[in-house]
């Protein structure tokens, strides 16, 4: 068989997969889940010894520091992979759940339901860890899934979905509901992605090369985190002690991630007295490298030069852009002119300041006087996530499970005919 | 300028135009509304003019009847582009509204509200009174709309825009809000639906040439609806009285939409019973031609045969495809396979029956003894859609206008950092 017959036929067995899991109750999927955490956990030597395969191929290769920890299949993620499938199972199950109900004047009862999307594919890189967790929350809203992960990872992946297997089918788990795409072909995420009428929905997880590939390729709904380049505003009005404190924590309390604050603008008004503190804190204490426009290096001269691209890069290290801006409007024009639409704050007292902030800035999570950080499925309440869409469409910032469904209306009559 | 730019140009004007409709309120919204109705109704003999100049040239260029029927602008349809803007003005303005509130255990409120999606491109046929339509309700959305109608009806959908753009300017209408496509160069489409981060949504509305090629080429997210092949399943325990009425509501009050009856699925214990009399109405007095299986012919001899492309067939027209099922289930079974999971019922009185059906059927609407033919946005009480989605993500069945809107999360603190 071809690769196309292949996908195919991962493609029809997700869609029979996915009948089966609709019908599966909240309790036995949650029983399935613990049955999936315990084997993960009793599989820990085999889990280990087959990431240890993929380290070597990967040393062997000359993969890089970070990339090799990412890669690897530590006890405390191992740990972290079964634990998070039984958080999973004490999340509230969103399936079945009534999102409206109404009576039309004919009589007609139309029920809004929750209901799982379908099918899944998930395109991730070489972190194994992805697979159960998007195994587990996939599951969970009874979506069939079909993980595609990096080559470098394939014998972690492999060992993790026969773990995952194996201890779900224990407890009940439908054939097929979990599905790893196991050659190493590139055109498989293509094949995969065009697979309309069997896959629902395609996830891809790392960096803009992978989500640009997938998006021009797909014909099928995606749901995409291009980048996080995050803004804090500290207005005129802004409570300064306040805004150290935010800017320190949004920049330097995790800088690797989408939610870190990547630009800072501050107000004329208040920059000859915040800058230097700034300067000194994460300047020099927490070696910040700053890159400033021409009002701020002309309150703190120290500061390298910022170029037309740092208005808009990603940094994700210690490196923090700051910008003097003259309004509020100032700071949102810029934040529309840069930004990624995913995290924005404004540090301010002045209620009209927050008001127009929070209107005009089109991002996924807009703040008031808090840290960008907290843009996160766990942050929100929402017990897990997929990832954060920079998308407008079916799901905005984090995604939890009620991101991974859609609805059906069922409507109910006694014999109701149109006129 | 090249097409490129000229499509760069359109996509910077709607980005703009977005910002300022964000700002709207609910009542000037509707003021303006309000001025392009009258402008339509006061500019009626320009528009028939207009509309006269397309409709000779696709005389000229031999264009049929069902089609010419469909590029006409009546004194009929004018009204009804005048009074849908009215109607529009007078829905509940989901712009603003609140989703859902909560404060997290640190003190945080997160707000999701309900915000435009943003700039909207609408790809239609040869039929003006969608202009007015899906402009009046992606402005009421305050969304930005580009329009690109068939080029058969340009001068049509020009002087329809020109009363739209002068009738709402004299209530406020920011610029560029509403924008046509005016080049019937056909690449403006694939130019059109790839312009990333200008373009949040396309919705194609048309025939399926028409939305295959338009998922082909988008990288923007697509929202589209296919076909109908909406099924009516009889059960073992329908009042078969029941039954004969939504059969012929279903078929015959308007065959040409998506959501009549395309295929008639019997329950194998009452086909003895209920065939011969939906031969009788159906076959006979409406004179709907019936093709069946092996099983309903040994009924009816008088069917054509069924042939397996007669299954998955959009007729449209005054032809039924019937079938014999040995159980719920072999119904559910056939749904699955040859649906189009757009709208599918079941003609029951037993509860299992009813339950077995609604679960398992994946549609956007399942229906319990009523017609299929009641899918409409005016018909669920949404008061008007843009279209009927036969997809799973973000909209599903009709769309009304809070399928038009994303959300946001807008949080507030008072100084709160991640830990």
């Amino acid at each position: 068989m071809g690769l196309h017959e292949d996908m195919l036929l991962l493609g029809d067995r997700g869609v029979a997969a996915s009948r089966a899991l609709a019908r599966l109750s909240a309790r036995k999927k949650n029983a399935i889940l613990l049955g999936m955490a315990d084997e993960i956990e009793s599989r820990r030597e085999a889990l280990k010894a087959s990431n240890f395969r993929d380290l070597e191929a990967a040393k062997a290769s000359g993969m890089s520091g970070a990339l090799l920890d990412r890669l690897t299949l530590t006890d405390s993620r191992i740990n972290g992979m079964a634990k998070g499938l039984r958080d999973v199972s004490g999340l509230k199950d969103p399936i079945g759940s009534v999102i409206s109900r109404w009576i039309r004047p004919n009589g007609l009862e139309i029920v809004k339901t929750r209901v799982p999307i379908g099918v899944i594919a998930i395109i991730y890189e070489a972190r194994p860890n992805v697979t159960a967790d998007a195994a587990g929350l996939c599951f969970k809203t009874a979506n069939a899934v079909i993980l595609r992960g990096g080559k470098e990872s394939l014998q972690s992946n492999l060992a993790i979905v026969e773990a995952l297997q194996a201890g779900g089918r224990k407890k009940g788990l439908p054939e097929n509901a979990i599905q790893l795409v196991t050659t190493t072909d590139r055109d498989a995420v293509k094949e995969l992605v065009q697979l309309e009428g069997r896959v629902d929905l395609a996830i891809p997880r790392g960096g803009e090369g992978l989500i640009r590939a997938v998006v021009e390729q797909a014909r099928v709904p995606v749901i995409k985190h291009y980048k996080g380049v995050c803004h804090t505003y500290v207005d005129a009005s802004a409570d300064l002690d306040m805004a150290l404190r935010i800017c320190e924590n949004a920049k330097c309390q995790r800088p690797g991630v989408c939610n870190a604050m990547e630009t800072l603008l501050v107000h004329e008004a208040i920059a000859g007295q915040f800058l230097p503190r700034l300067a000194a804190r994460l300047g020099g204490e927490l070696k910040v490298e700053l890159r400033g426009d021409a009002a701020s290096r002309a309150i703190i001269p120290s500061m390298k030069p910022a170029t037309e691209e740092d208005w808009s890069a990603e940094y994700l290290d210690m490196i923090l852009a700051v910008r003097v801006v003259s309004s509020t409007k100032a700071a949102i024009d810029h934040i529309s002119k840069y930004g990624s639409n995913h995290s924005d704050a404004i540090i301010a007292n002045a209620p009209e300041a927050q008001r127009e902030f929070t209107q005009d800035v089109n991002s996924a999570a807009v703040y008031v006087n808090a840290s960008t950080r907290f843009t996160d499925g766990g942050e929100f309440g929402m017990g897990a996530e997929i990832g954060i869409s920079t998308d407008k469409l079916h799901a905005r910032g984090p995604m939890g499970l009620e991101e991974l469904t859609t609805y059906k209306y069922v409507i109910s009559g006694d014999g109701q005919i149109r006129e």
